[in-house]
């Protein structure tokens, strides 16, 4: 339920609101000096904490599209506490625990929320599945979830890039802007306008051996879907030609000079050496102003006077914190996402063979 | 490997030109009267042998699109046998394997491949993984294999059904065409151009209780996408908005009036009760005439004389068999991988509560 | 519920009354020549079906104890069918499946047992369980369907003794007699009286390289527990100094000469590079003449005068086949549970290196 | 690797001298308030912290085996903290994540070890394993890991209670005594002579439906076998008759009087709806005076003159903590096992049916 993988295994546990998040990280071998600094730079970018000259610094990232687009005021402290199987930053070949304490939970943002089932919000079906409701920030479906994520991703990705794998996600669609040059500005346009905007992140492995993936259920490509669509937000996976492809004869397709564009790197559900290519799309997110504007109106036209004033309490509709483009935050999500499912077929495909 | 599920878990066995193949399923009460019938016919569409008078003759089948669309001329038969767990068509509570014996098997249509790596097919990525190559008709990674998904996911939506939940899947989309009225016309010209075409494949669930899927990583999305994805030639998956949601802003998705076509029926990962409803994009398939005879045709060119005369051998090529729309007859293994995910979602949300 | 392992898996399907038992192996690499000879001398000795001389021809077979001790005077046979996986003789690095079909059911034997449950069978918690009962010999709980678990473990033993690890089991111990010489002529004495008696057989496991089992939950011993547990008529396990072990102090334990006996060749979960021994007890079968002719004689006084005809139908009590010691055919089932257990465990450890 | 269970699952990890122990349950439902009074009882009987008189006042304990039996002179606190899936005592659903910090380690006792491997520990096949070794009590083989077992055994036990299912262990033999009234007195001579001793743990479960367990692999006694031979010094499992059936001839155990004490409440692998009886055997510490003075003896000998002195340095042996007899504090760890392998199998049956 909440452990990914079958050889190189993450369990997340944690609530948004609770004392802390974090995960217990098994199958990495003795001996890994982890990069700190790779894992904090992760997590900054999750967080939307990166500026673009720190972004540029790095050649791990170039995203210009992620240039100043933080639209978070407020600075999170995303501090890793090493529990076990880490000593002077060194593995011990034993399950590594981790937490990131909570420390700017503001429920009282979210009060007037209890009236009400927020729409595009898991609120209703928590209500139905566990027969109570965390309205102050989506208990475990919370974004603030996937810190524990980047954690755990980026170790699975130092384990890639001994063996020369490398992940590269990026921001390649905001609405219908596809050039990266203009992403920035047009954010900035949505979230003054109290509203927020998809994206599609593309993201490219490469140096991944030929082979890895199996021929029937466990093809490489259900694999890396698993994995994304667990993304919040993530309403669509596609690799190669993906859906684009549909306007394409085989004829076309196939007589094509650029084969791998088409393939995406994969054969058959295994990897045949050449870059994997695969898109995921992230919807705007519901928590924007205009949304919530519209609910807290609706909810004053359905209640009571008497609850009226209870939902009006704070004068002012407070609509917690949001993201313009919650894709921009997902790139390191993917990321961490890929590097999780991406260990563990290596694991498994090492085990075989 | 060649298991699919934890908890309703079906074991697929057999190659494409072995002496059968067939599958083990555990996970099915004592009790159940297998539906021969519904079997007979998914297995009937997957191999494009069922025509307009009987899809139309079933309430379960709405399909107009596959009015006439089989492209392979010979009648393959699938008889299941049942090797155990079934005794006069009734379940016993124990492992249920079965068979489907391979019957007609052509490999000399494949003969001149065998100096070959075919262009979008796994032969390449099969020779590199086991050292060893089947290059008669793709041994596991045929299609041939998804006929064993059938018939598992047939029993797996029988125990569905009794609990209401109701699984249709259906072409909604060939190459640019998304009118189902034209769709058999297209398909006949494309097959008698010698080409293919992909194809969009729709498929709703209806009765999912409120509830099913997991927060975090076994989201309802993960599942199914993992499902789909492993069907031969689907290249994405998407739900709800899905990827044509890049367009619309917060405001417009979220204040529209049609919220279940927006989220799927999916929120948080959870099922919200309404139906559920993804889609997934099929290749053109590589298999065409025009594709291979310009391989053939490199072939001819870049081996020696000597050689060329074996590649010609048999005086013409032979393209063995193809569809030209392989999305028509992944309609009912895209119904039969639904059934598998969700009725292993459904044991695992059983065990938790 | 009926695969056995995590990376080399066995799914055992089939009643011992219907139409063939069988199964699925998952993780045999390709080009493996399968050892029929050993598979089929293993399945001899599991039927009772083979003689001292035979026995004594091979060197894999050192067992005095099992000459002449066949109790079943019928011959099976137990031909293996492949349905997939293998081409002559062969692996192919997929799923082998295989079937044994059933030819000998002679249910009519059992018919009066219809209106008993059996003294020390399964019969009653079947009834309660799956609200059905084969009296006619225990459906999946029969003894048959070890015949399954020993073609797959020889496969697995095969994979072992390529990397120079051997397994032997013997028996050790009838009732109370610790002589293997005297084996043969008390265990006849035994079938004579009607009656029956119970065994100890001991494991030895050597060239299992140093590092293999898990400190934890996946303790070696833990997984040979699993495994041998599982065999029908299994009452206990231990290894190294055992229950035995309890007589003596720490200072004569661990000043002993031969620490080797004590530990069993396992430290802290984990194989310390000498030999693993250990140890499993089989009770007595109680389908023996003496067990069922007093249940006979109960049901006589319990039942109606016109059930009373029912069930002395054929005249006299026919108490179907049994073995006067199920330890003697149990040494080569024993044998192909570690062996599958143990193929297990060293692809996981691959997997982590 | 460090999870056990596949429906309700407990994940473990931490450090014997690192920051803190802990681990991870997944899989308790919603609104349990968690008895926080049971998990320190249990807690302080695995550290020999309990008193006869604060065994007696509890119905939980009959335990006069334990009156006074603590052999470790110090208290140890064993804390728990929750970070996650418990608030305010009450469970949320989600995973529950605890730690208890490690407080008193004082490895400068084991300083001298450094130069040794001990006999009867783990300590060489750790350092073959993972290249290093944790001299100073063994890392995560130590003992002390079993405190998270019994945490999160103690919530799997609150949940079975709930159904009625009850789990007692008890130790029924100390050396060759199988007088419970002079355990207490065997085992302080014990410890005057510098000696330890094992002992026989029997667990009695009772309320447990019929029908739990599976009739193949997943038999019950293999699930409880697994389970109890991962504690640390267990050398044997046996339910039901076990090893002493030995001596019984079938028409002696089937027709005797007692068929529950023979078949141990189990019949082919399925709990008969009787109480469930097992029993597992302890070894005598490898830790105790006698043994560790003479591997200092021997160390003396083998080194040369200036090693001698560093070993020598303190002056005189020191022999860390030690229990004369392990098995007296293996009680509630032998409980706490039976609960999570129960919790796991109930949670799989109820999946289902």
């Amino acid at each position: 339920m909440n452990t990914l993988g079958e050889y190189f295994t993450f369990t997340s546990f944690g609530e948004s609101h609770g004392r802390a998040i974090g995960g217990v990280i098994d199958g990495v071998p003795a001996g890994l000096h982890i990069n700190m600094q790779l894992i904090n730079q992760q997590l900054n970018r999750r967080a939307g904490r990166i500026s673009f000259e720190e972004n540029n610094s790095t050649h791990l990232l170039v995203e210009r599209q992620s240039k100043g687009v933080s639209t978070r005021a407020q600075r999170e402290t995303d501090e890793v506490e090493w529990l076990s199987g880490v000593m002077d930053g060194v593995t011990l070949g034993t399950p590594i625990a981790f937490i990131i304490r909570n420390r700017d939970a503001q429920p009282e943002d979210y009060e007037w929320l209890k009236h009400s089932y927020r729409v595009g919000h898991a609120d209703k079906v928590y209500q139905e599945k566990y027969g109570i409701r965390d309205y102050r920030g989506g208990g475990r479906a919370s974004a603030r979830e996937t810190a524990s994520r980047v954690v755990a991703g980026s170790i699975a990705r130092q384990l890639l890039e001994e063996k020369n794998i490398h992940i590269h996600a990026e921001l390649v669609q905001v609405g219908n802007e596809t050039n990266p040059a203009r992403f920035e500005d047009y954010i900035s346009k949505i979230r003054q306008e109290g509203d927020s905007i998809g994206g599609i992140v593309q993201c490219t492995i490469t140096g991944l051996p030929i082979g890895i993936g199996d021929p029937i259920f466990d093809k490489l490509q259900s694999h890396l879907a698993f994995a994304v669509m667990s993304i919040n937000a993530c309403k669509g996976f596609e690799y190669g030609s993906g859906f684009s492809g549909i306007t394409l004869k085989g004829s076309e397709m196939y007589l094509s000079d650029d084969q791998q564009l088409i393939s995406g790197g994969i054969a058959g559900g295994i990897a045949d050496g050449t870059p994997i290519i695969f898109r995921c799309v992230f919807k705007p997110t519901a928590s924007n102003r205009q949304t919530l504007e519209a609910l807290f109106d609706s909810l004053m036209n359905t209640y009571s006077a008497n609850n009226q004033q209870v939902i009006a309490g704070g004068a002012s509709v407070k609509v917690g914190r949001h993201d313009a483009c919650v894709a921009v935050r997902a790139v390191p999500v993917v990321e961490a996402m890929t590097a999780l499912a991406l260990q563990d077929l290596l694991l498994f495909d090492s085990a075989k063979h």
